[in-house]
C-alpha cells in the first residue's frame, strides 16, 4: 500500500473546554499488515462526550488518550485486506478504532455489520454505543415499566432521543430537556414526548420540572449534571431510580472548581430512591438484545434517528468541540470517505 | 386508673436546630380503656435523629408531628390492664407509642418481647429499629460481602455501631468516622474498627478518608451528609454501594439555605457505583433475620452496645437536642421508670 494515512493526535490534554489547539493532524504512510492483521478504511466516526474524559491523564474505565498518539472512537469501516481468518476483503466492521483514514487492527473488538439492516452510520449511534447506552440506562439501571413517568436530559443528544422514545414505546410518560426552542420542538414534534423545554430560558430548574412533571418522576436518566439533575433528584417519586449516564457539564471542569453538587439528595431515603451509575460494556447481552429490538423498530417506524455530519477527518476536531458547547442537533459523526 | 400521665408535646416546629422552646410537657388523668384497647405503662423511650423530620410539615414516608399533640417513638413498656385478647398484663411490648409515662393503645403495630432474650431497652437499639436499620442498610441495600471495604459515618452511634460490628463478624475491613477522639478510640479499641478519625479535627474530608481508606470503599454507609459524604463518593471503588440511611447535617436546614451538595457525583458513573435511599420498614423479612442473628451474636459476645441513658420524661426533650448536637455516646435512651 501506498496510500498516505491522516491521523488526528491529542497534542496536548486539554485544562478545561478543549481548544482546537489540543489537536493536531499528521500524515504517513499506511502500515503494512502483519500476520492476523486487516486493513480498515474507516468511513464513519462517532464524536461522543465520554471522549472527553479521556483526555484528562486519570485512571478511569478506558485508558486516558496518550499525548502525541491518535484519539480513539467508534468507527464504522470496511475491510480493504486481511491477514485474519476472522475478516474478509469488502465485510464492513464496526468497533474501537484509531481517528485515521486508514487502520490496521487484529480485529480484536471489531464486529462485523450487516449493511442490509440500517444505514452504515447508524452503527455509531442508535444501532451502536449512545442506542445500547440508552437501553441499558433506561431498561436494565432504570427498571423502566409500562405507565411510569420518565425525566431524561440532553433529550435531543444521541442518547437521550432514544431513551425517550424507548419510553415512548413502553407507554410511559416523557418529558425532555434540551437547549434550544427548536431541539424542544423536535422532541415534543418528532420524537413523540409528552413534555419538553428549553433549560437555558427556564428561570428556576426546580419549578420547571415540577411543572414539566406533576405526577413527578420515577425513571430519570441523566446525562448532564448541574441544576437540572438537582431539579430531577427533587422530583422523584417513592421508589423512583435515577440513572446515571453523563454529566457532560463537569467533564471539563477541574476538582477543586467543580460547581457545588445537587442539594437534597436527602430526599432519596424517604422516598426509597436508587441512583446508579453505569457503564454500558458492562451489561452484554442488554446490548445484544437492543440491536434486535432497535432494528425491528426500526423496519417499523417507531424510532426516528436524527445525525449532525461532518465532512473529512480534518473536521473531527471541530465536531467534537461544537458537542462540547451543544452546537450538535442529533448523533454527531464524521464522514471520512464515501462508501 | 387514678394515676397521672405526663405527656411531651411539640409546642411549636422548629425553624432550624429545634430548641427546649418547641416542647411542653402537659399532665392529664390516664384514659379509660375502651373495648379491644390496653394500657401500657412506658419504661424505656427511643430518642432517634428521624424523629427530626417527622416535626417539619412536610409529606414524607410517615406523617408529620402535629403541634400540641405528643411526639411519638419507639417505646418499650409493660401491659398493666388489658381488654385486648392478644395482650395480658405483665406483658412486655414494644412499638411506636407516645412520649408519655402511660399509653392506650389498641395493640396495632405493638409486638410482645421477651425479657429474657437481652436486656429490655435493646429492643430500642440493637435489637430494635437502629439495629434493624444498620442490617438492611449494610446487607440488603449495601449487599455486602466478606473481605470488603466498608466505611461507616457516624460510627458511634445507634446505627453506625451496629453497621460496624456486623461488617466485622462478615470478614470486612472496616473504617469509621465519630465527632471526639474519646469515641474514635471507642470504635477501634471495644468495636474492632480497623481504622477510625475524628472527622471535626481533620483537615480535609478527602485526605483523611482516602488516609484511612487506602484501598478505597466497597460499602459506604451514609449517616451524616456533608463533607464526609463527598469524601466518601470520591474514594468509591468500582461496583460499590452507598447506601443512605440519614443525613443528620441537612435535617435542620431549610431547603433554600442548604448547603452544597457533593460534587463528583460523575465519578460513580464510572466506577458503576449504586446509591440507595432506603427506609427500614420496607424490610420485614431482613428485620426479622436481624433479630435472631444479633440475639445470637449477643450471646457470644460478638456483638458490644452502649446506651446514652436519660432519667425521666422530662428529661427527654434535653436528650433529643443533645443528639442532634451529637453530645450522646452510644444509643439515646430515656428510662421513665424502674422495670
Amino acid at each position: 500500500m501506498t496510500e498516505t494515512n491522516t491521523r488526528v493526535l491529542l497534542k496536548s490534554r486539554p485544562e478545561a473546554l478543549p481548544t482546537s489547539d489540543n489537536f493536531e493532524l499528521d500524515r504517513r504512510p499506511v502500515a503494512e499488515l502483519g500476520d492476523g492483521e486487516i486493513l480498515v478504511r474507516n468511513v464513519y466516526l462517532s464524536v461522543d462526550p465520554y471522549m472527553r474524559g479521556r483526555m484528562n491523564e486519570v485512571k478511569s474505565y478506558i485508558p486516558p488518550f496518550v499525548v502525541n498518539e491518535p484519539l480513539e472512537g467508534g468507527v464504522v469501516g470496511q475491510v480493504m485486506a486481511s491477514r485474519n481468518d476472522g475478516f474478509s476483503e469488502g465485510d464492513w466492521v464496526s468497533g474501537m478504532l484509531r481517528w485515521e483514514n486508514y487502520s490496521v487492527s487484529d480485529g480484536v473488538g471489531l464486529t462485523k455489520v450487516d449493511p442490509g439492516i440500517a444505514p452504515l452510520s447508524y452503527h455509531l449511534g442508535i444501532l451502536g454505543m449512545p442506542g445500547m447506552t440508552a437501553y441499558v440506562g433506561l431498561v436494565g439501571v432504570g427498571e423502566v415499566q409500562e405507565g411510569e413517568h420518565v425525566f431524561v436530559t440532553a433529550a435531543s443528544g444521541a442518547v437521550g432521543s432514544v431513551v425517550g422514545q424507548i419510553a415512548c414505546n413502553l407507554g410511559c410518560r416523557v418529558v425532555g430537556t434540551a437547549g434550544s426552542d427548536e431541539k424542544v420542538a423536535f422532541l415534543t414534534q418528532e420524537l413523540g414526548f409528552d413534555a419538553a423545554f428549553n433549560y437555558k430560558t427556564v428561570d428556576s430548574p426546580i419549578a420547571a420540572v415540577r411543572r414539566a412533571c406533576p405526577e413527578g418522576i420515577d425513571v430519570h436518566f441523566e446525562n448532564v449534571g448541574g441544576g437540572l439533575f438537582e431539579a430531577a433528584i427533587l422530583n422523584m417519586r417513592p421508589n423512583g431510580r435515577i440513572a446515571l449516564c453523563g454529566m457532560i457539564a463537569d467533564y471539563n471542569t477541574p476538582f477543586e472548581e467543580l460547581p457545588p453538587g445537587p442539594r437534597g439528595l436527602f430526599v432519596l431515603i424517604g422516598r426509597s430512591v436508587k441512583m446508579q451509575g453505569f457503564i454500558v460494556f458492562q451489561h452484554p447481552e442488554l446490548c445484544k438484545e437492543w440491536v434486535v429490538r432497535a432494528a425491528g423498530w426500526l423496519r417499523e417506524g417507531k424510532l426516528v434517528y436524527r445525525e449532525s455530519v461532518a465532512e473529512g477527518l480534518e473536521a473531527a476536531p471541530r465536531a467534537f468541540l461544537g458537542l462540547m458547547k451543544g452546537e450538535n442537533f442529533g448523533k454527531q459523526i464524521v464522514k471520512l470517505a464515501d462508501e
